[in-house]
């Protein structure tokens, strides 16, 4: 922690500051300018709430020196973690492809779907059998009986599952059927959640919060690792900007931010970050281009009959285009896709 | 909800259009103009996507024509609801104070200060058990002992108690001892939480998220009452903006449109709205003048000890007086407070 | 400035760090903890662009030690600034009231408006005469025609003009009707505007920009104090957020940051930032409870006919009542008005 | 625009909502429904203020039918605007290379970027000679001794020439040495500033707002059309977020929706909107892959030394590299550039 001392601070006021900090425990170092007295506070104290200095007399600022998180930080761990489940390998040189629909529906619906993903070369299938609505008055999903029907389509066709969980109490049901847990945009501060899914021992896909910053994704990450899980994929699904002609700002930038500040593996999904599915093959494209590790990706092959989200789904002959293009892309910065 | 069809659309795809819409059951009015045609389309579906219509050819935009929700409305209910418990009214002409500490940390702490709760004329003691903590390293909250502690401490000083639920597993523990759920910023969206507190027949204060729009704010009340629980309390806290030198931007003017929109009481908690212990009066002397319901206060007696949110904590006597500064401002604009 | 060295950074790297900072002018004091190493460099260069230390290898983050801005700062000038124009004092205990129409529209207009600004003892008329339209077919304003009429009615019933100059061009012949320039939140980092305005000695009143900070707005505040001209009003009216209910977010809590960061007078203007009528009145109340230095409200006997802005129009009668509620408010805490 | 009138609305009310509409100039269509009546008011009026309707008792809600833009539009315009500079093509099949320093220095610094700029395949050498700073105290630009050796550093190498604009007083004698101006994000609602440049028959590139929509970006371009320029290119570089790990966030999305909104050629600048050399490669990858029609990069041959934004300057060797990179994407969707 830096602590910068008003020009005008008294003599009393700067020996305050210091015993507060020796009080919390903190080494202190003093510098003094022609201008500025600062001083430096060290110890390790990742939580310290630096409000705790800022408002003593005297004192114009503080920083934090460290970030706040640790286990998710590059810093302690220089090598991308690679998550493998089942051979299929998340966070290496291969882009991984996970698509599926919005919801289960019903048997029909997620066999079919299965079957394009499969086509596609994609390894991870994705549905919701637990929907997160806004309004109380929607379709909340199909529960267990579409967990079952995810886990036949998938098993079917060679594919891992990835579903939705919202609370404590689905964990064990959804961990009979599933691969991955994905975490919602509105549940990455569930602190319970994070804490109990860190205590299992299956892959967790955290997707950043709608108008989270990317550190404290990072602590929320740091939530579930602290746990006892170490397997943690991070992804990008837009954030809420002033923009209205898109449903949300695709914030393509957190991919290289993330890879600088962390070991993790990140996905992008363009589908809920754009929200309607002209936008998708775009953003698909330059999330691919800026170094995701994996896309996630709608489909629907009825979107204007699916229960959630068809809007934004592609229909599968232009995601099996949009798949070829990604390829190119993948080999255009030297990555592999297939 | 109203189509908007583009200038140049074909008669083939206005045709699609209205084909859409009544498969998907509304009535159609098809208005048309010199350059654009307009399709009324009428039927009560609260949660239909409307980005069904926005992606058909020949479509400019689409608007909902009601708000979603329903039970927050003014519209269908157009007196204030007035929430009483055991006598305190919250919703009526007079202004209603909460205060307390951030957590309760010890039993001479609680004691202490609902002993200034109950000396400044307020009515409910607020003090969290349990604590959403960004960093998982951070003190998290005392539990049930802490629960145990505030009510006792309530009790004493004839006071009632409001303390936040983090998860649907704490539900029945907090319900034993407190007079008001409180639900976090952070969980406004956690749905299945949303919907077993509205199970429940305890009030529930429902503080509005980071970057809800005042919109979604009764979407998620909305929750709450279509789930049988008509007791629902507003609680501003600050949204999140550009801002850095406040840790939130406190937003007074939801209290005039809460009113407007909704017959839900609103509060306002100026101590988490600026985080700053300064700028707390100014804070909560404009939340009353803009009409607040109530208004939310922590206070702690030895601020740099607390556990969590010291730097937000009024101290006593900052405390006293600028209840008394309330009381003059709730008269020039008619309202009580005592 | 402060610099935090990465926990791994190597000797080098550090000494290649102190070689950049003494190069670049700064006085070096190292602390070294047992896991980071903290350099503080001193010297004062208040543009220095602190991005060319924190690209260097080994450095974790850099933070600026003084703020951005010298004259605007309370730091260096501690006493309020009070201008003073031909006997009206801004800034001073006594809060202002600025009324009048967004627009000069004709001379009946402004003559009506001026009496009645005039008898609810408010001392400055506003009204635009080259106005700021998002829209090239909007009404873009009498001109100088507009400005003789805003200077006639004013004169008639003793009354101080503010109006709005849009760019350089427009300086000279606003100055001759005008007492204070007004400057619109689009044009708050018009840098070589605000120099000119700084060249001369008319007082001139900023708005803050539309998703500005209050850093930013000080730093245009010293763009016109830096170029001689000490007397600047700050304005806040309202800042962008995802609220769609008001027209934008009124932040409040400017007013008491601003009065501890600077000695320049802060009014608020919650006709701009509500958009709507019905929410005026309660928030020109809450900036008055928070201690704003002055209140601008727009008037409009027929607001249905307005050029521009007329639904944010008080009624004239509307507007006398609230002035009255105002002086209540302000005696509450310890102002004047009148 | 759609007017949606009230649940409870009386007879009265909607005559008079009517009456208003009508005396507006609006024709009108009424559709009842059981429970919301929709009129829908037709007429060209661009500009109107919706706000008049929506105070009227009775109202629930208006929306605008057209958008308010229409010269910007591609509705009426559907071909893309291709812009020949003297035979470079902005807009066509051709992605468009525009590199150069933030500001020109000395000459020595121009000519050596421009050589590298004509090595790459760029056609437009960039550079600031006016520079809008945040601090008064910061470089603000060679002036006209800069346009000067801008001019000769492009002539040598055969490049065009885009520079700044921030005043209307700099129109013509930039005008003598530029192909293209620039008008930066903060002067995007510098309203005469757009119409001067309107009025002139020089291209003009327009960067999009720090906080601006889309919608209000393609206002400002009107203001440039309906002034008799059709020549305007649009520049992407980064919005205001949250996010602090980056300077701006990119809002790649932009170039599929302006794409489909207008026919104007929209260009990425990867340097602003990330604001650090190292994120500048994958970004510009990534617009290229969403479709932009050109890019625009900033480079230094000794960024350290840069009298403004060198920490987002590539150093030649990055650049030539990523230039190859950038014509691998290209090729991988279909596009040229060399």
């Amino acid at each position: 922690m830096v602590v910068i001392i008003e020009p005008k601070a008294t003599d009393e006021q700067i020996q305050n500051v210091i015993k507060h900090l020796e009080d919390y425990g903190f080494q202190i170092h003093k510098s003094v300018g022609v201008q500025n007295t600062i001083i430096g506070a060290i110890g390790v104290k990742p939580d310290f709430d630096i409000r705790k200095i800022k408002i003593l007399d005297g004192v114009a600022d503080v920083y934090r020196v460290t970030a706040p998180f640790k286990l998710a930080s590059r810093n302690f761990h220089e090598l991308n973690t690679v998550i493998d489940i089942k051979g299929t390998k998340i966070g290496g040189n291969e882009i991984v492809i996970i698509s599926g629909p919005c919801s289960v529906e019903n048997e029909d619906q997620i066999f079919k779907l299965a079957e394009i993903v499969s086509k596609s070369g994609a390894k991870i299938l994705r549905g919701g059998a637990y929907k997160p609505r806004t309004s109380p008055y929607s379709f909340q999903g199909m529960g267990e009986e579409g967990l079952k029907l995810l886990r036949k389509a998938a098993d079917k066709y060679g594919l891992l599952v990835i579903t939705e969980v919202m609370e404590s109490a689905q964990i064990d049901i959804i961990g009979k059927y599933t691969d991955i847990y994905q975490i919602g945009a509105r549940n990455m501060q569930n602190f319970p959640l994070l804490k109990e899914l860190g205590a299992t021992n299956i892959p967790v896909m955290l997707k950043r919060g709608l108008s989270a910053t990317i550190e404290e994704w990072l602590m929320s990450a740091e939530y579930i690792l602290s746990s006892g899980n170490p397997n943690v994929i991070l992804c990008e699904r837009g954030i809420r900007t002033f923009e209205r002609y898109t449903r949300n700002t695709f914030d393509i930038s957190a991919i290289p931010v993330v890879h600088k500040k962390s070991h993790l593996p990140i996905v992008a999904d363009p589908s809920h970050a754009t929200g309607y599915r002209d936008q998708v093959p775009p953003m698909a494209r330059a999330a691919v281009a800026a170094g995701a590790d994996g896309v996630m990706i709608e489909i629907h092959h009825d979107p204007e009959k699916a229960l959630s989200d068809g809007p934004q789904a592609l229909l599968p002959e232009t995601y099996l285009k949009l798949i070829d293009e990604l390829k190119t892309i993948a080999a255009a910065i030297g990555r592999e896709l297939n």
